[in-house]
């Protein structure tokens, strides 16, 4: 096999730096003049090295000024159960959540996931909730959840994490999530809710949370920002 | 438990109905007058009945001309190995590829996912190709594949699933496929490449296909249609 070009290993040396904190989020990265100087490289390759870590997603280059560190999107594993706290501790971010209302709902509500149409029966409570990283809303969501699982659920601190209280308050054993993600530009009134006003692209998910067996708990609906939020999931035969 | 409403259980039966295909994509559904007719209810509840399955995107309304059945987007599952003729086939469209293009190329890539940094060493073959689904463009992709696992890959039939090939042609044991999802929107170029003139949201898929223990047989980067596709996730604890 042919030896990795000299570019690339730089570029993956930068990366790494990136990787281990040494450089980190706004932080400059080396220009084009301190590439040549640092790694004795002609000025092609220092440009190849801010092209591939650009192309990557790595850098972002400021017009006259320099190039910086991205800010990395906070990733979301898909394939475990993992509440907005947790996933945002893990992201290094601190969560917060901001309760917007409260109903109790009589009426039934359905979800339809792979063919299959899931009936939360009513009366059920409405949550809805705007969570933020870093004290920036990154994500919205409505939750339905069961009165008959979790009865008296709204004279609870509904800024904290529901799936603990599922299971520490109410003792429930949460079995799966099953999720639909939807390719959505925000507009209008959902992109006002999180002080933004110039269209962009989220995530919409529609969900079924499980317990015990096969009963279904809750069904939620959120947004979560697409230029903060990655997916992650992995396929197995 | 309070019993069901009325307008929710029509609703349903429509859905099912919808699923069972006795009424197909593009026919009409009941209209307000049939609907009171047929099931012996007011109009607030025939409304509501429409209401509901155009918020559940059953339905869409064509002013002054009537209420017909959506076009499902198409549902991916992200949690198996799945190629996208098999995908289509089961879906029950009809899958066809058209290949763009194919080079050898010297050069590494890499691809980061959930932190780690995954390299394909060079020589591989760069794979770009369009994919589509009743002849319509759904998906367009670029595949790179390892030459030392997959040798004159580029004299195959291109415009076949390159998963059957790495297992019939190539014996190879297809291990998992880790992917990042981004909800991006799509413009100049790369809609262009869609035959559309009009922004449209995407996901973009960036993933890594593993054979045998933990070795990488290939990196790909994709495009798929947001307003035709929909991924499904099932999380466990």
């Amino acid at each position: 096999m042919q030896p990795l070009p000299r570019y690339f290993c730089i570029s993956q040396e930068i990366i790494a730096r990136i990787g281990r904190g040494e450089l980190l989020p706004g932080a400059p990265v080396p220009s084009e003049n301190e590439l040549i100087r640092e790694y004795a490289v002609s000025n092609t390759t220092a440009r190849k090295v801010l092209a591939e870590l650009e192309g990557a997603g790595w850098v972002r280059r400021v017009k006259g000024r320099g190039t910086y560190v991205q800010r990395d999107r906070v990733t979301r594993s898909a394939d475990r159960i993992l509440g907005f706290t947790k996933n945002m501790l893990e992201a290094g971010r601190v969560p917060s959540t901001k309760l917007l209302g409260v109903r109790r709902l009589k009426r039934s509500r359905s979800l339809v996931v792979n063919g299959r149409s899931y009936v939360l029966a009513g009366p059920l409570y409405e949550i809805s909730r705007l969570r933020l990283a870093d004290g920036l809303p990154v994500m919205k969501e409505t939750r339905y959840v069961s009165t008959r699982f979790c009865p008296d659920l709204d004279k609870k601190n509904l800024e904290s994490s529901l799936y603990s209280m599922y299971e520490k308050d109410y003792g429930l054993r949460l079995a799966r999530v099953d999720q639909i993600l939807s390719a959505v530009l925000l507009r209008g009134e959902e992109l006002a809710s999180f002080g933004l006003k110039k269209a962009i692209p989220a995530f919409r998910v529609e969900g079924a949370t499980f317990c015990g067996k096969d009963l279904i708990l809750e069904l939620e609906e959120s947004l979560y920002r697409g230029d903060l939020y990655r997916f992650f999931v992995r396929a197995i035969p």
